[in-house]
């Protein structure tokens, strides 16, 4: 019973052969359950591993597991994904060996004005480089993958994953120029991989995005079960319905603990199946007839994508796809044969000028109504190959992530003054979410029948509300533990607890930067946005004090200058009165005549304006 | 028939005996039955008037009103409120007459970061002084009232309202020292005033602040019915519902236009009464026993407030408020008898620390998450008397409004941290909207049955959607309009349309400055924001061009200078290097070598970090 692993380093594409990379799914399912309960102690595992910059494969020592459960804890050590929605990352750590699971970014907010990418902090796993045996990816979405290069630029751990999310890692690092360094492997759903004391099954679960994965993470301390992102579609597009009955033989043989994710926590009831929103596809399909038809979706969700191109296909529309990534994931997903693609539906978008209105069918990103994304062009005149006229019908396929509402109504409204059809609100089915509600939160945990339950993947509010459903189901209170960032919580048969805590917090990421803005700076930013910044520089000469030249009064964000001469004039007297005041003055430091200045200009504004602009006061010696 | 509005001017409180003031509600709506159906035709008004500097009262000439429709259209021009939620405020126009419809304002966004109010461009009003006869105003929330102390600065216009929204006008007068020189007219709903050519009926309605009105604006072209912001509830705290036989009996007389609220035209269905709000509060109450209470709402919710006040009572639990404006408004509101507030139960919110935790309720500020709210500043432990602890129930008695949901959450996810019971979901029914849905929009047209339909207060999504109704409805497309802010919509028995359009438009307000802030601050604002700032300042000899001190060069938001000095010494080299390059070159005066300097520091900065922050050279002559 051998169970391996398929390298894809470098440019290397999947062999789609598969019948040599890997087991067939029942010799898996025996080895897994062979091995890891205490009928059939003993498993001696084959497995080809992939060390850093090699592509030879040595045949690692085979490991004996004791029956007897080990007295040493698991540590579960969240790096980010708990008191936030993205920025996904645990560590697992047992008796020296370590795993990560997952290593997301999260997108910036207000409060971090100008940056491209929130990640997490990695100083504790790039201290323990020789113990982290590999990363293990539940799926391909960027709150759990686009840090993937930050790390990797630094520790080249190689990664295990599903075909489509290895696929989109490689995108990823060959757009950061890591790829061909990168060790890749692909495991399939239903098989298992061995990372040093660690035990790792992939267990299918259903997502907003294919092959999606939750883990049983086995060591002699006993199982751990992680969910990763899930939903229970009993129709899913794929007809691949999520493994309940492994999760069901798992909580049998017995699981220590369950992490299970709560975004979705606050949402009573069953998330509905993806397959609704293909029955709305139909309607509104109909309802466009003579018109043409643009949805905007994640480029991510294949199986959203599936069934626009399935409706276009039955209405006989030709598709075409605009956007970068949204033509970066079709393209993939096809080659990959996650997307069925009827042959000759596909046109290219710089070729819709050629079809009829009514025989097209755009599939756009921008359904999060991003200002750069494709359907924000199209609604502001401002896309090369798309204009929107009266009677277009356009579909949002998408519900606004909290923070998005505004950008995406400004879309919306956009689009409706050109005379489009725009279909947005939930009425109409055009979107479902990719997570469990609480009746499959709740299914979730009574079929892992976890000893000890973790709420993971949310704001303090989700894991709160998630922890409360549980205490519903009678987990007990003292088997229930809320983390947070950093903690280090150790599970062993007799408790679950927190004892103590490693470097955790983002790192933020601002062009080639990355951790060099932190809260000085956008403590600045902020100031500079809210009430723009002056700046007052003269030339001073070093012996006598005398202003050479000077002071010039320079301001941006503040007020139309051309519109205040007049205070820009007061201001300069003010520097000037300072300044000769200060020549006589105890003052004896450039620093303190600066801030002379500065708090002069201040007060004279304030009482003007009722504004406190930052004041930059530079002073040039001669 | 006499009918008369009571001046309020200055100090005076309104006078508790109303029976000098107003004249019985049967005999007004006599007047207005009378007045304005072609039975009755002449019309004698016997009206107080209070003119401008002047407390002197002198009768006005009496007009004629023939029953003859005139054939002059009427005009309708939105100068916000369309297109956008909030900033309301209308223009009618008759024959050289004007009235205005409300003056309020909107909030800042994103788009305008640091801007403290964003009100209406008044240039149509102002070149039109001696035409406007008049403001009226349906109820006293900021979208309906914020602009009036910026429109009151250059232009003391008369105003009539309720006695609640007279009372919120006053405050903010008062604020802005407005206040003595203001003319306030109370009117009571079911009465009329009479503006130049115009009578305006103010018409009872349901609303989440008391006192709220509608209006039928007659002139004798027809009469034009603005709902205002209404919903239909038929159990409201103050037992008074709509006055919906007022706009059945106005269908009935005919009715040119509707201009109707649009707020909730996405919602289908009815918005359940404020009532239903007390019973999740008797509710929630019970389940709070022996722990304190903390209420946020929104200050003008004073219905909200007299449930709280009353669940607070029957459960022998003291009151006390935090938050500057819900102090204002319980206090205002309590005088003014709007709030029933049993003796004894107000206490000081310094008192809390004398009373036990469970017989205390809080009532505060801060069901937006705003980030200097009382709810806000408990949340991060920094309001001086509530600490929060384990076990308050907190209940958010409020909906996040677009763009807010993060800061809610924020607030949501720290009291949690602080082991309180937070409630703000939908599920227990802590709040219901003030706006009508779909079926009560769709009554509205139904009893009004107006010839023309103009959907008002609203996004152009919100507007099509309530057209859409109105289609639904058997309204001929030709009979809608959707306007937008500054058209000139005219509307006469013959039709209704567009005629042209007046200044319009969002002028900003930032501290003092009222319109000096404009596109360029703004996008300087945002790129200092996303990018922060680098300013290099040279000292050059005027004759030789040489270099005599610096270049200096100093960051804000860009990144630590600190950890960058290195960065930053090369910067200085490549400034120097352009200079004395430049001293030779073609570039003659100095505004050509600063944009040599910008270009040089631009590039060399791009290729270090890929980042684009704002160049600022600052050249001063010696």
């Amino acid at each position: 019973m051998g169970e391996t692993q398929k390298n894809t380093k470098s440019k290397n594409r999947f062999n789609k052969n598969n019948g040599s990379v890997s087991v067939a799914k029942s010799a898996v399912n025996n080895l897994v359950s062979g091995g890891f309960n205490q009928k059939n102690p003993v498993e001696k595992l084959n497995k080809k591993q992939n060390t850093k910059n090699s592509t030879s494969k040595k045949k690692k020592t085979i490991r004996k597991i004791t029956p007897e459960k080990s007295n040493s804890p698991i540590r579960i050590i969240p790096l980010g994904g708990l008191g936030e929605i993205g920025k996904n990352i645990t560590v697992y750590e047992f008796e020296g060996d370590m795993i990560l699971v997952d290593c997301g970014m999260s997108f910036p907010d207000e409060e971090t004005p100008g940056i491209d990418a929130v990640i997490p902090d990695f100083t504790y796993i790039l201290d323990n480089k020789d113990k982290v045996k590999g990363l293990i990816v539940t799926h391909g979405h960027e709150d759990h993958i686009g840090a993937i290069p930050y790390l990797l630029s630094s520790f080249n751990i190689p990664i295990y994953a599903t075909r489509l999310t290895i696929g989109l890692i490689e995108n990823k690092l060959s757009e950061h120029r890591l790829l061909s360094d990168a060790v890749l492997n692909v495991v399939k759903p239903g098989h298992s991989v061995k990372l040093g004391k660690f035990n790792v099954e992939f267990i299918h679960v259903n997502h907003s995005i294919p092959d999606a994965v939750g883990f049983a993470i086995s060591c002699s301390a006993g199982t751990i079960v992680q969910t990763g992102d899930f939903k229970i579609d009993t129709t899913p597009i794929d007809d691949k319905v999520i493994d309940l009955a492994r999760f069901a033989q798992l909580g049998k043989q017995g699981v220590l603990a369950l992490l299970s994710d709560s975004t979705n926590a606050e949402r009573p009831g069953f998330t509905p199946s993806e397959r609704i929103v293909g029955e709305s596809f139909a309607k509104l399909f109909r309802k466009a007839q003579g018109h043409r038809i643009i949805v905007a979706t994640f480029s991510s969700n294949i199986h959203r994508i599936q069934q626009i191109i399935d409706e276009a296909h039955r209405c006989k529309r030709k598709v075409a796809v605009s956007g970068r990534s949204m033509i970066n994931v079709v393209k993939m997903a096809a080659e990959l044969k996650y997307l069925k693609v009827p042959s000759g539906i596909l046109i290219d978008i710089d070729q819709i000028k050629n079809y009829a209105s009514e025989k097209l069918v755009v599939i756009t990103t921008g359904s999060q109504g991003e200002p750069l994304s494709a359907l924000h062009r199209m609604a502001f005149s401002d896309h090369r190959q798309v204009e929107i006229i009266p009677g277009d019908m356009i579909i949002i396929s998408a519900t606004p992530i909290p923070g998005n509402e505004i950008l995406v109504s400004r879309v919306v409204n956009e689009l409706m003054k050109r005379g489009a059809n725009v279909v947005y609100e939930k009425m109409y089915d055009v979107h479902v979410s990719g997570h469990a509600c609480q009746e499959e939160q709740k299914l979730m945990l009574s079929i892992v029948k976890p000893k000890f339950f973790m709420p993971v993947h949310g704001e303090q509010k989700h894991l709160f509300k998630h922890r409360a459903l549980a205490y519903t189901m009678g987990v007990k209170p003292e088997n229930v533990i809320v983390a947070a960032n950093g903690n280090v919580i150790e599970v062993s048969d007799s408790g679950i607890k927190n004892v103590g805590s490693v470097p955790s917090g983002r790192i933020l990421v601002d062009g080639l930067g990355v951790g060099d803005v932190g809260s000085i700076v956008l403590r600045d930013r902020k100031h500079l946005a809210d009430n723009g910044i002056i700046i007052v520089t003269v030339a001073i000469d070093s012996l006598t004090r005398e202003v050479l030249s000077g002071p010039d009064v320079v301001s941006r964000g503040f007020v139309y200058v051309k519109e205040s001469e007049e205070l820009m004039e007061e201001l300069r007297r003010v520097v000037l009165d300072v300044l000769e005041s200060s020549r006589f003055s105890r003052a004896k430091d450039w620093n303190s005549i600066k801030t002379i200045i500065k708090d002069g200009v201040s007060k004279f504004l304030y009482q003007k304006t009722h504004r406190s602009p930052m004041i930059l006061p530079v002073i040039l010696e001669v």
